[in-house]
């Protein structure tokens, strides 16, 4: 029995995330819930799992659960603090990070401070801070597991073998939905044609991201962290049908590899029970119906926002939080319908051009560092709306 | 250091192994070598790795290399019993155990009984002798790691797993020359056309073995056997790229394969040096020039050898040890070109057809049974020439 808390149990991750615990019931309790706006869904996680502690966006919503709840066990608290408390609750065993956006970083920080076996989704925590949760996981003896499908992928070929081996991890990225958009059309994409991604079900933030291919550079840069690998030693691959999750070169030249169905609940269940493993709540892959796996170099003419990933990567300290904010602000704006898709790029560019990179050591320089980036990609938002 | 004999050192895993180990020469001394008729590839073996023991095939051949030789130090043997004296010569860490067919079975039961680690290249041993193999190597503490590219792939991806957790074990198979033949063209295929494998290059018995899918159903019976699996826990798919090698999914969807170059010195090297890995002899797989891997079910009229090989893989005991000396003479035959191409399915259906199932204990079960076999195939191969 796995005691759980989820941060951000209304999105797609903690969503999913609970339908594995109610498919394996016996294995899990729910322990605390963070939700944000979303209060109802929140209120009807709260009647079916029962947690002891729940948390949500806003104060008002608290009290809505407060006198919903009154009758029960369950304790409210809300905003951001809130989160955190949900984060480092003493009872669970698991976290399962899944707040979106640097957002989720304080509330991971929690459960890493905690020591808490941590299930993190939430992948802009360890690009903005990966060597902060690295020491404090350390010193706490917390456990990362990651969630993304293909650091899932990676972390279960990397099972028992030595480290040293490895020659090259290679993440797969489906290319999106605009994978072979003749490149003079990308800039009118609309918000509805970037949303539809054709093969995973996700937030909005993040297929946007997987549209640009920002969200595999973000990877690339979350890898590293998880698995202590150098620049050199990392690579993408566009693979349309998102079967193949990760390869991993071992130095002999054998090349292990995860596949599985294109769901999320995958790579949740298997972080939710490591080291072992419950039955499926799918059906099973079936290669002879898939057919055919593809595979195609990155084009980085049609996905420049990997070159500033890449950038990012080799430069370390201050550029990922920049690049992060920056992409963070723009996407939103993106959705906002405040600037076109190819803006996206635009307002990263600049504002990772402008950046001056410095060291960061804890959690203040990141926040400060995000927040200039911030302020400045607004700016040439501003200038483009 | 590791001490290896090689049993069949001048065949195609034999060459490709002392290929590995010139490449790799601080890791690895050659102890002991036993080859067949190949006298002067033997010698010059010989000359090259400096065995202390050689095994030939025959008696004068023996006394050319002892001659050869006179001034060194080798001690040279020969015929079946030299092959043996190879498999159990004390000095050696590690036996490659390569000779084709059950001519390979009592030194292989030679290194096992030694408790030597067994590189296990000939699949034969297995597949007619798994459970006394087995029996033995708890005995001795010989350990077999197998050196067949499908089950080095399994094996590979089974590091760091719970057996109990593995669903599926799913062997690929190129389909050989005729995936695509029309099935009425099938009767009439020279003995060229079937060692033309369009991915493989390999010896030609399991060359005519991977056209008649036989090689596939005796890999499963040796699967069964390394991993302990039942026979619904088998699978064959056809990947006419022979990229990726095998696939285990693990009871929660999750599947890990082991893909490479398609050459034997990948698994090879991964048998000599397990659990080390050392660098490659090989440039990497590149997926983005491979482009597209292609997965098909099973077609079993294009390849009925399979559902006699789903027989003996369920019925277990005599069944496989007759189902493999059919086979064995039948291709000898075809090779021999006596019978054609669709003539070796009908010795081996009528054979196993023929065949009175009964319980194996030791080696002279197995012998016993492996002559009968092979006598009534004989008779029908005499029907058909």
């Amino acid at each position: 029995m796995t005691k759980v808390s989820i941060l951000g149990s209304t999105g797609t991750i903690g969503r999913n995330a609970l339908e594995v615990i109610r498919r394996h019931a016996r294995h899990f309790r729910v322990t605390a819930l963070a939700g944000g706006t979303n209060v109802r869904l929140l209120a009807e996680q709260v009647r079916e799992f029962r947690p002891r502690l729940v948390s949500v966006g806003r104060k008002e919503d608290a009290e809505v659960l407060r006198t919903e709840f009154a009758r029960s066990a369950v304790r409210v608290v809300h905003g951001p603090e809130g989160a955190e408390i949900v984060g480092g609750e003493p009872k669970s065993d698991l976290v399962l990070s899944a707040i979106t956006g640097i957002n989720g970083l304080k509330p991971t920080l929690a459960a890493v401070r905690a020591g808490k076996r941590v299930a993190l989704a939430n992948k802009e925590s360890l690009v903005v801070a990966g060597a902060l949760l690295k020491k404090e996981a350390r010193a706490s003896g917390a456990v990362i597991i990651p969630v993304d499908s293909e650091h899932s992928a990676v972390f279960q070929c990397l099972a028992g073998e030595d480290r040293r081996n490895v020659k090259k991890v290679t993440l797969t990225a489906s290319g999106g939905p605009f994978f072979r958009t003749p490149l003079a059309e990308l800039k009118t994409k609309t918000i509805r044609e970037t949303l539809d991604h054709p093969r995973w079900k996700m937030g909005k933030k993040v297929t946007v991201d997987s549209a640009t291919l920002m969200n595999k550079g973000l990877e690339l840069i979350e890898a590293r962290w998880l698995f202590d690998l150098a620049p050199g030693e990392l690579a993408v691959l566009i693979h349309p049908q998102s079967i193949v999750h990760a390869l991993v070169e071992m130095r002999d030249g054998s090349v292990l590899a995860q596949l599985g169905p294109t769901d999320m609940k995958v790579p949740i269940q298997v972080a939710l029970t490591y080291p072992e493993r419950l039955d499926a709540v799918l059906p099973p892959l079936n290669l002879a119906r898939v057919r055919s796996l593809e595979f195609y170099p990155v084009d980085l003419r049609r996905f420049p926002m990997l070159r500033l990933a890449l950038w990012a990567l080799e430069e370390r300290e201050s550029a990922p939080v920049a690049l992060n904010a920056a992409n963070e602000a723009a996407v939103e704006a993106f959705l906002g319908g405040r600037i076109r898709f190819s803006d996206i790029y635009e307002v990263v560019r600049r504002t990772v051009a402008r950046h001056r990179p410095r060291r960061v050591g804890g959690l203040d320089d990141i926040l400060d560092v995000d927040g200039q980036a911030r302020a400045l990609a607004l700016r040439y938002i501003a200038q483009r709306t």
